[in-house]
């Protein structure tokens, strides 16, 4: 199965969990699997949405607790490693759907770079400025579409 | 979902896999989902079990390459941690059965007892001599049946 | 520089605390640089013995808090990972002493058989029975003398 | 002690490590402990520095062979946890500094803001804009001397 990561701001900016839904919703109709953090905030709206279009959704979480996770999470990967399961989430995917957030986001594109995997930023720039290896495609369903079309699922 | 992660040898002893297949055959029965370290030996044939009863199965790898898992794991976390991924395995499982094993299957039993995790051991004596706090019940049968009567699904 | 660590129980026994402060004295007196879990009871003892005899002391800390560190710690290692910090303590050490202790040390002394290294088992039989590939010798003095005697400083 | 960790690119880029040489030479002349990834390039040429000046080095190394250190390792933490060793590194320093890199560098970065640490970027820019929270001081000096005067050292 394809697994897509999505990542992004653990926090409940309304804009941001819209556009993650949205992308969540996307890779379920491809069939994909989405892969995130676990957690609240654009985590849970990208799960809400897989789960919407009856996708799978693994979380990965950074505490000691499964029932940290959100509710749309169907397999619960429990790490205790702290901000370690970055690169977990990261290592997981074929690809990499980044949505805005800040520091946690920066280390997970940066460590999907240094791992050679493609960064695709998704809904309008990054708090960031360019960093070279990133994708930036505007609206979700074009990003998820980029992503299958590419040639990820032989 | 239930979570039971299935811990044992990775060589290709016969009637360790055959146990591991049974294993993975009656965790899927229950709804289970069945958690292991996604290589081969009583791994494959734990998931192997669980994927001809139509369950799900999650493999947690040690290395950086998802297609090391071998091929009953349907959903993949690439760790690239080497050892560390058995506490892993140990955190994602709601309770451990123990399959005859080496010293890598020693840590996760000893994981899992430090976590206060109960383990159970199936399928007759570990190489090691009795542990304290490891239950052991002879049938693959019998040892998931008491995992799901124990209350663990509430 | 020779790099040993030394596991044993957390707790405030006092008969273990003092075997490890004796073999803390005898790691630093061969210039053997003390590794441990970093917090108390038998770590937090060796790395006093190491002290008194003006070694060097690691500590490879599983919490995020530089400052849980025992007060013999020179060099902090603050990992965040939970168990997964068991791992890095074994793998930093060019060979293993294992005092008596729970879970958490078994779990050490099994990755340390995994990854191939020798485990010397100091102060009496461990809470488990014989686990092959633990070489049991009684005193402090007698186990430290035999690893530098064993060719592990070319 | 102090530790203060020194990131950078592993390549060998001849500017970078005279940068990270001097940076090894003041932190070692305040007395701080040096941390590194232990590899080459930048964490070898500041690891030299901190040598020439008779400081302390630490190299956590992503593999699972202690002799890939670098011969200006005083103590080696070998963790065999590939990238996710860069969150070591970062969380058991005191402060960060980081010189130009690439993408792994910028994942220290990330990670280290991400733990409300603060990073010092030393001899000019990074190949990414500028990241809110990251202080730019271009000499090696006033940058370890920043670190120092800000009562880091209690």
């Amino acid at each position: 199965m394809v697994q897509i990561a999505v990542v992004g701001s653990g926090s409940n900016d309304k804009e941001i969990k819209s556009l993650a839904q949205e992308v969540g919703r996307e890779i379920a109709k491809y069939g994909g699997v989405l892969v995130c953090g676990g957690l609240g905030g654009a985590m849970e709206a990208a799960a809400m949405g897989a789960k919407e279009m009856g996708g799978a959704t693994m979380g990965i979480l950074p505490g000691d607790d499964a029932k940290s996770a959100n509710k749309y999470i169907d397999f619960v990967v429990v790490t205790g490693m702290g901000h370690a399961r970055n690169v977990i989430v990261v290592k997981s995917a074929d690809m990499v759907i980044a949505l805005p957030g800040g520091p946690g986001t920066l280390s997970e594109i940066a460590l999907a770079l240094k791992m050679g995997k493609q960064v695709i930023s998704v809904g309008g720039f990054l708090p960031w400025e360019k960093i070279e290896g990133v994708k930036f495609i505007k609206s979700p369903k074009e990003a998820v579409k980029y992503i299958f079309d590419s040639g990820i699922c032989k």
